[in-house]
């Protein structure tokens, strides 16, 4: 299993206090030891970053838990290698082009078959069921819904039914962003949490750090966070349901599609 | 055009002096200001970093360029777009396995008619000639060479006569690594410099930044610097020829093939 770590906001904010209690799960007070990467989005705008260390002993990952890196959504990655070698290529975030969009994502679970899910226009770099589950999404999606950006309705319509197809081939926690939105869809485990105001204070449960979110906010700021595991331990975090797809921008709830 | 900048020591080295020269050029004292991107690799290990914002401007490079992270060998491009969008997967360098290892590719140069290089297992991500080149070299080592690693010889030979028909349709200039050996061919612009004991003074030419390079070396330290242009104004760069192909590992040249 890996460990999903997003973010939505409605101003670029910082991902730094949040990344830190990721990153110790990376090898230290969890066993996803098997590299890392992000995707962060700023004005739609992706840069990434990809490392197959462990990231409680990277380099790179302690200047980016240390670095205030203002963005608008983010999707990071540690991972714990089941399916394909511990590589650069095998690292998520990955990213395809779409609608003249980047659009990156991340994949939490195992599948069963995956090489089965065709595909003939979007290849895999790597050998993981991740990728290939990924190629497949952005293929249909694109088969489906034609070659220019359809409205928000439809292309989650179409999301929840490709990422239930998944579902059936195994356990399916994923994240997808345009940089506009981040959809969230979960199998087993995805928590999330909005912070507005009025702002508290928040305690990582992987690292002895404190913060006071008022003293880095704004009182028009709202910002949510996912994660495979809830991040702090004195604050009221939203379980995901099974089989639920549920679409972020600007850090608020825009799209809610449940199986039942 | 674009710019690059690679580097291969003998120990973890510290790419943020000469990377702060490059940087300058991506959209301040150069024109490259389309995306940047990073392959950093410790112990055959890479990490990558793409960014398609000016480098000038980029938070991330602002951080890259002020921290201490060390590596064997480095790849490192600036981008000034002529062929393909400004987007993520269309920023350098470029990375595919091959004999279990990830190879990093960066390219400057422009090649003309790129998409009728045959490609039947390696896709491109992005539309650039750059990296419907990369894809093309490495299913042609792979076809050419086999499965399994071959010999430095039997590589860089191979890897000449597939330069040399790069730049029969225009510039070339080009870098590739394993992580272990830095492979750069020259078309028209590369220079490179070997620093060892004894380490002197250099002064960059893009920022007004000096450095002793005495007191962050040991003596038994080698590191060469290979870049587009030379970075410092105060030291004596090689200029690579027309058709050259060198080879570097631990900082040393270990191969050289001249077009004639």
């Amino acid at each position: 299993m890996c460990e999903l770590l997003g973010m939505s906001a409605n101003v670029p904010t910082d991902i730094c206090f949040s990344f830190s209690g990721l990153r110790a799960r990376g090898g230290r007070t969890g066993p996803h030891k098997d590299g890392w990467g992000m995707a962060m989005y700023r004005d739609t705008n992706v840069w990434t970053l990809h490392d197959p260390s462990p990231s409680a002993d990277s380099d790179i990952a302690e200047v980016i838990s240390n670095t205030s890196l203002k963005c608008d959504i983010v999707i990071s990655h540690i991972r714990q290698a089941n399916v394909g070698a511990v590589c650069l290529l095998n690292t998520h975030p990955f990213s395809r082009l779409l609608w003249d969009k980047t659009w990156s994502y991340a994949h939490n679970g195992q599948l069963e078959d995956a090489n089965a899910l065709p595909i003939t226009l979007y290849h895999p770099l790597g050998n993981t069921d991740s990728e290939r589950a990924f190629c497949w999404i952005i293929e249909q999606l694109q088969a489906r819904l034609g070659e220019s950006e359809p409205s928000l309705d439809e292309i989650s319509t179409i999301l929840s039914e490709l990422a239930l197809q998944l579902k059936s081939r195994g356990v399916f926690n994923m994240m997808l962003s345009d940089g506009v939105r981040l959809y969230c869809f979960c199998t087993t485990k995805l928590h999330w949490i909005t912070r507005r105001a009025p702002f508290k204070k928040a305690t990582l449960s992987d690292e002895d750090v404190i913060i006071d979110f008022k003293e880095v906010t704004t009182d028009k700021d709202v910002v949510t966070v996912i994660a495979t595991q809830p991040l702090t331990h004195d604050e009221t975090w939203q379980q995901m349901e099974e089989g639920e797809l549920c679409v972020f921008e600007g850090g608020e709830v825009v799209c809610q599609i449940k199986a039942n």
